[in-house]
């Protein structure tokens, strides 16, 4: 069963406002297994909002409005929605006296424009609003449903959770839904995609989705069945062949970012970690202490960003910066051990790049060298990343992120 | 003129994702006088895609379509759009020919998959997408406008501000357009408001916008009139009002961001800033970073995440440490003394604060000090912020900044 969501308000289509109120009711319905198709949002435009529900109820079975049912006169759905239905709207007694006393708990007279909220869609039903004047409303139509909620979240929300979703859930055959969630470090969309297309395109059934950000990429699989078992061996087939093709490219499979992989993988081994940050001074820090916890792993480290400091903090001899170059294997090994030394964590990772055009030094721009540090000596390895200098930094920090959990898995960087 | 903008991608439809595209595309935009009067979001599904490209053809002049434009199977923008306008796709060698040597300048050669990238739309012009593979397209159809740009952010924003913003403007009746654009640091948005909305409320125009993220409140104002003369003076009159109400908590009256503020008055004075983090542990280097040249005055500094390490690399007593806290005006001031001594800057900045749940010592989550020293001594100042650990990191860093502006105008933390 599918469903469509259309958001109403002309707020919502200026530069400062989005609809959020979707996300929310998308995570309901997905829980019922009902998936949703497409959004819309359009202004409090009576003519365009008909035409928008008309669409919709063409395509699905279930169409939510929200927003728009407010007193004033460029709250449109109700007449819209009535538009687009061929109904008439009617007032309803009943509703007036409630909006009355709403007013009257709070002192205040009921406002003339009120009485707009009193209207209802000939055949709806109203669905009760415990935080607001405006009841949303459910409306049957040729085997469809169509459902007007309000646009404030803390209207909508409980409206939706205690009157609209256990009638929905009696119209919904039951089904199952069970997921995979993997993320990859250290490889390409398009590669990725080369070698797993293969094998999540033959099945319908689960549903795969791919995205990418710098250096990290999210695998979603999502299978639907009759039943909880049904639904789980369609994810698991599909997502052992998954893994099977990707092997320690998966650097989780629940969705954990790979900070905290690492960190937990470090926290388990009572390890520690340090860092040595020149381009990207300071990110790399910033990134490994945004997991939870994680004054149990990293202990600190050193923004080298000008080359003398280099020399200052580190130590490093400015005559191998001088003849190796500043982005360069030398002096990436000699930051990371240095900072290990200093600091006494387990390990140390140190960055060393041109991010971007006004970097030092007279390597291209998008070279990175990572080095990292252990008892066992230090080694590194050349990056070379596409992008601007914000892109460049941010798949620096997530490949020295890597090459940690590479060298902690017994690999070599 | 009215446009659309869909949105494609199946990831757009999960309860974890939404489209923000449209909102910087909704600015520039209306930036020209054009509105969005209705968005739609649409899955990898070309029949439904093409029938949402048809509909919106039907109600306004120009329709942009983000996302899609991918190498692999389930990006289907090229396909439904060519299905919409019932045309061909053609094959373009000299695409073909970008996206190969693009590859080579990473080392790798073309995956086989990206040839799809290389297909336009018969008649399309493309524009060119210096971040990526994608290639955008530019399509005229019966006096309609069509452009299709790719998903990503940082590809979409450069290619339609290079390629599509200049050719559009040529197409859209001329109308004057002034803007002001104010940043204000050190105060919150409740505040903010209740200062400001007795002044703009009396103007329909200029549209005034207030946008609030963690310590960083923007002001926009928009002034539209026949001629550039109406149009500035419209804006003059309520910036005018706006700037002497707020003085000198507006640190950017050109939208630039704080930390380019604070890095060209320190390069304009020839002046350096060092920086010794805890909480934010290397948060405030890497946004300093940031701004294009910070080499001239962003030396490195410490990352002193463990307690043992404000000891270990910047020589804290630990006496007083234990005896203040580690979240105390003495140790944020003893950490940006140390670090301006060790790396020589002009200026250290020093962060030390909770926050989170699992922060050291016993300050309340939220409480952070900012030291500053500079030749004159140090002092520190303490902040409390709201929200979660993410959001504290966020105003620690932004307040920072702000702590140090505000000394450079030789005024107090």
């Amino acid at each position: 069963m599918n469903a469509e969501i259309i958001a109403a308000g002309s707020e919502l289509l200026t530069p400062a406002r989005s609809d959020t109120n979707s996300l929310w009711l998308t995570a309901r319905l997905n829980e019922l297994g009902v998936e949703v198709t497409q959004k819309t949002i359009v202004g409090d435009d009576r003519d365009r909002l008909a035409a928008a529900v008309r669409g919709a109820l063409e395509r699905v079975e279930i169409v939510i409005v929200t927003g728009g049912l407010g007193p004033t006169e460029d709250d449109v759905t109700r007449e819209a929605v009535a538009q687009a239905l061929q109904r008439r709207l009617v007032f309803s007694e009943e509703i007036r006296g409630w909006i009355e006393q709403r007013f009257a708990r709070f002192g205040r007279p009921m406002a003339a424009i009120n009485r707009r909220q009193a209207f209802l869609i000939e055949g709806a039903e109203q669905l009760e609003n415990p935080n607001g004047t405006a009841p949303g409303q459910w409306i049957e139509d040729g085997g469809k449903l169509i459902l007007l909620l309000p646009g404030p979240p803390n209207e909508m929300q409980p409206m939706f959770e205690n009157f609209g979703l256990a009638r929905l859930r009696e119209r919904v055959p039951p089904q199952s839904i069970r997921t995979r969630f993997y993320r990859v470090a250290g490889m390409g969309e398009s590669d990725l995609d080369q070698l797993i297309a293969p094998l999540y395109k033959p099945y319908a059934n689960p549903v795969t989705t791919i995205l990418a950000a710098a250096g990290d990429i999210q695998i979603h699989l999502r299978a639907r069945a009759a039943t909880n078992e049904q639904a789980e061996a369609l994810a698991a087939e599909l997502g052992a062949k998954i893994e099977a093709a990707l092997g320690e490219r998966i650097y989780s499979n629940d969705g954990s970012p790979l900070e905290k992989v690492v960190g937990e993988r470090l926290k388990s081994r009572g390890e520690t970690v340090a860092v040595a940050e020149s381009c990207t001074a300071g990110l790399l820090g910033a990134r490994i202490t945004e997991a939870a916890g994680a004054s149990a792993w990293f202990v600190g480290g050193f923004q080298v960003y000008e080359t003398a400091m280099k020399t200052r903090l580190l130590g490093i001899d400015p005559g191998l910066i001088e003849a190796q170059g500043v982005v360069s294997e030398a002096v990436a090994r000699a930051l990371a051990e240095s900072a290990r030394e200093r600091t006494g964590a387990t390990w140390a990772l140190a960055v060393t790049g041109a991010a971007g055009p006004d970097s030092a030094g007279a390597a291209a721009p998008g070279t990175v060298w990572i080095g990292v540090a252990s008892a066992g000596g230090a080694e590194a390895k050349m990056f070379r990343f596409p992008g601007g200098r914000g892109r460049v930094r941010m798949f620096a920090v997530q490949s020295a992120l890597n090459v940690l959990r590479l060298k902690l898995s017994g690999g070599t960087v």
